[in-house]
């Protein structure tokens, strides 16, 4: 729907769905000033706005904008999302050596949607960009673990497989986080073009000094100062909600594992002796030498038969449904283990403004010094919303996908199995 | 099908499947004579019927018989079986007592559906029965054991229940059993109509004479001998037949209790804590402050608690299908238990008839003794061959329905948690 508030009068011509930024809040009269992506400024009715906090992606400033859209809730600070998602494909695995053959690795080819243009990276290059991300960003962003070192095994097909997989996850979860996509190491480990251009960006991205609490350091002029008392119970919140996440999860995690277990142990076999011990009674009957047995000879052993299939399909189900479930819970886990660290230097930033008064009195600080203490502590909690919403909008996404496609896989586990054993019903003669 | 063959020739009328008793087999030119059931006596076109040994009820002698049918394939002798049926019905158990209230017992109503009048037995009265059947006939039948005597919690409702299906079991197999259920005892615990006639038929019974080998010693002059060498063959035979189904009973019977244990043990657990982890994710889910958060937080509960039911089902289910196969399977066990010892003093008969010639020889016996050795042997034969027939049309019938009756709860059961996990699936919102 296009909207257009009598342009001729200063007035703007905005899409429903688009993104304005405030240019002035204080017109009165239930109108604002705004500048559309165009470039355009004119006014536009507060009653058709929402008025959202949005974290401009550069993330060393934050920007106040308006959010043209009638049904979304208010949730607060939320990052500036790319129009296109980015997005990237980890496939190819390929043995590589150096020195001579001496070393050999796994090269994997990640191939992203904006390029279409694959590169190349060991695992130790993914190490590399983990270790940058969370130099720099760790404080802000819970940047979750890459799946795990290996050294026996590594070049063993299964395991290549299942690092490629993980890795794959790790990317896009990256890809989707429009802070980090964003960011230029992240952006010269997907487009670099050659070896010295990778070279290049390496030697640059390890010198960066806006690092850690440093990238909360260029401070936005127009947001609203936030209250420490309020910021410090929304980070209570966060920390709560993230701990009980993380108990859940890891709950999850071991009863799938118990379940993997069952189904690909005790149950697979107990299956199986069901089906051997039809199949032993249908040997046994058909030597009794007495006619009219073949039809339930038959039966028995197609009831056999068909609980050794059903002993391999229980067997062969987690792989098709409770992996991704476990996959996903597992990254989660990760992401969460992140989270304590991250808000521990958010809930430091609050006891050093709390303390500010005193320093103040005790002429340790400036008067200056505090208010840029308290504006940088607000800058800090928009980022920590912004990522926490983030999160929550990744999260109920994730979870409704995950458990949606287990039950899916689950339905027609039971039907199939339902399937099967009718039609070894089907053979038996109703007297 | 009634078949007229010329009456006025001399020729007999009779209908399908009607047995007839054959009175002379040497008429020769496709003709043998015979007597129907209303007792006219005439020839009859041996292309049109199957001669069957039928083993008259009363057990104390044999006769041949024409069987007209054209479908079923010869099996040898068979037992003679009546019109109807008899069955009965054990129910209604009630406590009662003795010597001022000093001894209490369980009391089973019994009603047969010949004469529709229960009478009241006590489990030890089932013993009696159980002994004077073996006494009388486990030379040449295999009398299946009782449910087992227990002396503690014998009053408790889940054992009475119990064993009065149990006992149910027993009785119908005795029933159906043409021998055992025409004998003077069983038809006395069925029918007796005061204390009077009980007491006066068990003294009856309980010096009845012709028990044991002595119920093969009337010997019908009618049949033809059969070769030892060949019974021999037979007797080696169902001996092993019986011995490897007993086997394989046996491995069902391991196998369900397996299955049984895992099914209300560590699966309903095991299934109960997939659906609490759900739940408590929903719960984590719940306390998130985020918006938006609704559905899936529904869909989690939903899906936890399907999880729950499923568990309660899963554990639940053996009560409903793998009951019916064990209890048929025990059943089959102490049936298959019996054999060995019936087998054995058949295969004594044939030892003894080894001996004969020698003991001719020696002056032991006569050649009018051998012969009847010979004679008897013959008998027991029949009587043999007439039970092996008779357990294997039960068998047939007993494990089609048995098998059936299990993948049919089976496929409900699958069917069952496919529905309920589609249920919990459509509360996903598809994204």
């Amino acid at each position: 729907v296009t909207h257009m508030f009598a342009p001729g009068n200063n007035e703007l011509t905005v899409q429903e769905g688009e993104i304005l930024t405030l240019t002035n809040q204080s017109i009165g009269s239930g109108w604002v000033e705004a500048r559309n992506s165009r470039g355009n400024v004119g006014l536009v009715p507060e009653d058709y706005i929402e008025v959202k906090t949005i974290l401009i992606i550069s993330f060393v400033f934050v920007i106040s904008l308006l959010y043209l859209e009638h049904i979304m809730g208010e949730v607060g600070p939320v990052w500036l999302y790319p129009q296109i998602q980015l997005d990237c494909v980890v496939a190819d695995p390929k043995k590589g050596s150096k020195m001579y053959g001496l070393k050999s690795y796994i090269e994997y080819q990640i191939t992203p949607n904006t390029t279409n243009r694959p590169v190349n990276h060991r695992y130790k290059h993914f190490d590399w960009l983990y270790e940058r991300l969370v130099e720099k960003f760790a404080c802000a962003l819970p940047i979750p673990c890459l799946p795990d070192k290996q050294v026996t095994g590594r070049f063993e097909e299964e395991f290549i497989k299942m690092r490629m997989e993980r890795l794959q996850g790790w990317m896009s979860r990256m890809c989707r986080h429009p802070v980090i996509s964003n960011s230029d190491v992240f952006q010269l480990f997907l487009n670099y073009r050659d070896e010295k251009e990778w070279k290049l960006g390496k030697r640059k991205a390890e010198k960066d000094e806006i690092v850690g609490v440093k990238i909360f350091s260029n401070i936005d002029p127009e947001l609203p100062e936030l209250d420490p008392a309020q910021v410090e119970q929304k980070y209570e919140m966060y920390s709560q909600f993230t701990r009980s996440m993380d108990n859940s999860v890891k709950e999850l995690l071991a009863v799938g594992h118990l379940h993997w277990k069952r189904c690909t142990g005790p149950l697979q076999k107990e299956y199986r002796q069901i089906g051997k011990a039809f199949q032993n009674l249908s040997s046994v009957f058909n030597t009794s030498a007495y006619p009219r047995e073949y039809t339930l000879k038959e039966a028995l052993t197609a009831t056999g038969k068909t609980y050794e299939e059903i002993a391999e399909i229980v067997a062969g189900q987690p792989k098709k449904d409770l992996h991704f479930l476990m996959e996903t819970n597992h990254e989660y886990k990760g992401l969460l283990g992140c989270f304590p660290d991250t808000i521990a230097v958010h809930k430091a930033a609050i006891d050093k403004v709390k303390e500010a008064d005193h320093l103040v009195v005790m002429n340790k600080i400036s008067q200056q010094d505090k208010l840029i203490m308290e504006k940088n502590l607000s800058t800090m909690s928009y980022a920590l919303q912004a990522e926490m919403n983030h999160f929550h909008s990744n999260r109920i996404y994730d979870y409704n996908r995950l458990v949606q496609f287990y039950l899916e896989e689950q339905v027609k586990f039971y039907e199939t199995i339902a399937e099967k054993l009718k039609k070894a019903l089907g053979q038996y003669t109703t007297m």
